[in-house]
């Protein structure tokens, strides 16, 4: 959960007052979300949710963020859309945070992910990748392969304590991952945390696609191989291909996955694996004591990551 | 904030049918409440609150804090109103706890308290006694005066840890007020509990009280006096009569105050004060780490005992 930023009942009112939405009539924090702080809002015109961007999202990046969901929401995708004050500004101050409003979604996230929300999920991931072609500015991926080995260098020290061996394990597996990188996939802009908690559903499809605080221009395939982390693995880490193959035959009929990116499927899936583990080993090991939020347990991805470096082609995956 | 217990999409359609409240639309966790878990819950039908009971609730006391709910709702309160299941009851097992949807009530809890508050808050309050006296089943305040010497006794060994000869303070003022307490005082159902957060306001009028899991049949004068200590002082615990005055006169307005509740509101306050401060320091004494709401400073109503201790009437408080 997270609400990290409290704002008062006078300072939503004159935060509302920017907007043309209408008045107040409730606003209740969201236990959900892990980055920025997060409330239902209510107002005579409807639902929204309130955002408060804390210390992880740079402010410079924002307008690059709501203009991508603006754009979404606008080309048929399912994605919040920002809604713009009386000003025109997406964006105002608020709490000594900057703070935006987006419509509401409806839905709920699959606690449990069953084989039927695959088949959903790979084809709003093909129609996203589609429809980001005509939004022009670009983001470069902060945790995207070039920011690993850093991020890996940080976590090295104390990478040990978690399991013994797990340091050179991951020194190892990156070195294979980036000599093996593919260069020359279509690229575009990609979600690039499309987890199930991101994923709304309402009888049977996607109702929403949130939290786009992580979307990069990057590699598509790569988007592909962080669901098949995210949606395709048991709770006992076995992997489900036929999870997989309903994700990936949904996403190919959309948006047909090239040779080369069929071909490169286990690197980009060790990719993500490896990324998703270093983020949450940082975050293991620098959480204070007393946080708001307990930090994921890194040794889940360590079960993917070998799950992918045993993998051979995308037959793995069902394709 | 308080999501305790996690709610799979599938529990709480499977749930909703034992309803008549329309389809699920959507349900997110609410970052408020201390004691339950909370979810926002939308239907096809409007806007719910679906409450799980957790540990502190006993399980048989549940149907008294719904009925009185239910009581106060069909007299013309601004409380939940416990929604009935198909077969009537409005108490069903949800994810291995006990459960129930209550109305949706609009409005915001004020963060800073102003004057204007409080002559809403204090009639609302003297409205609240008066149609408790149809409901009569009864319950035993388990946290009146009758609890506060053996919870005192459980923190005694380890209070001065949080302030030096902090314990024989509580001790000698607890003598005080036990000896003092008075015995013939109307009595009815109280909340208990009626801090701001638990009272929502809506274009300065009240739109709702919620968070009746405290409530009890006890003194109504103490009530006023819990009253006293959540509404009336400021940040610097320094009291302002301005704001007790508008409480009490309001409250006067609906229900009068008789001689006998008037000359025992120093004492009332003072009871108000330690109840809050035993439990407070009980759970900063055992909250465990990791936890996922972090205990309320009981140092806080150390401030608000002595400044009752030192009051001789009611006088003190603008009466």
């Amino acid at each position: 959960m997270a609400v990290y930023t409290e704002v008062t009942d006078e300072a939503c009112e004159a935060f509302l007052r920017l907007y043309d939405i209408g008045q107040l009539v409730a606003f209740r924090g969201i236990a959900e979300g892990v980055e920025n702080s997060n409330y239902a809002l209510k107002t005579t015109q409807g639902d929204f949710i309130l955002t408060l961007y804390e210390q992880r999202v740079d402010p410079a990046e924002l307008p690059w963020f709501l203009g991508l969901m603006e754009h979404f929401s606008a080309h048929g995708i399912s994605a919040p859309r920002p809604v713009r004050g009386r000003d025109g500004a997406n964006l105002n101050p608020l709490a000594g945070r900057i703070a935006a409003i987006t419509t509401f979604l409806p839905g709920v996230w699959p606690r449990r992910v069953q084989v039927a929300h695959c088949g959903p999920l790979g084809a709003a991931l093909a129609k996203l990748h589609l429809a980001g072609a005509g939004f022009l500015p670009t983001r470069r991926n902060a945790l995207g392969p070039s920011g690993w080995a850093p991020l890996l260098a940080k976590c090295l020290p104390r990478a040990d304590e978690i399991q013994p061996g797990l340091g050179a394990e991951l020194t190892e597996a990156l070195k294979t991952i980036l000599a093996a990188w593919p260069a020359q996939l279509p690229t575009g802009h990609i979600h690039a945390d499309l987890f199930p908690d991101n994923v709304f559903f309402l009888d049977g499809k996607i109702s929403g696609l949130i939290d786009f605080y992580f979307a990069a221009t990057d590699l598509l395939a790569y988007d592909v191989a962080v669901c098949l982390n995210a949606w395709c693995f048991e709770r006992d880490f076995s992997f489900n291909v036929t999870k997989s193959q309903a994700l990936l035959r949904a996403y190919d009929s959309i948006r047909k996955l090239n040779q080369a990116e069929r071909a490169a499927l286990p690197i980009l899936a060790q990719g993500a694996a490896i990324r998703f583990l270093l983020t949450r080993l940082y975050d293991w090991q620098n959480t204070r004591e007393g946080a708001l939020v307990t930090p994921k347990n890194p040794i889940d991805y360590i079960r993917r990551l070998r799950f992918h470096r045993a993998a051979v082609s995308a037959a793995a995956y069902g394709l």
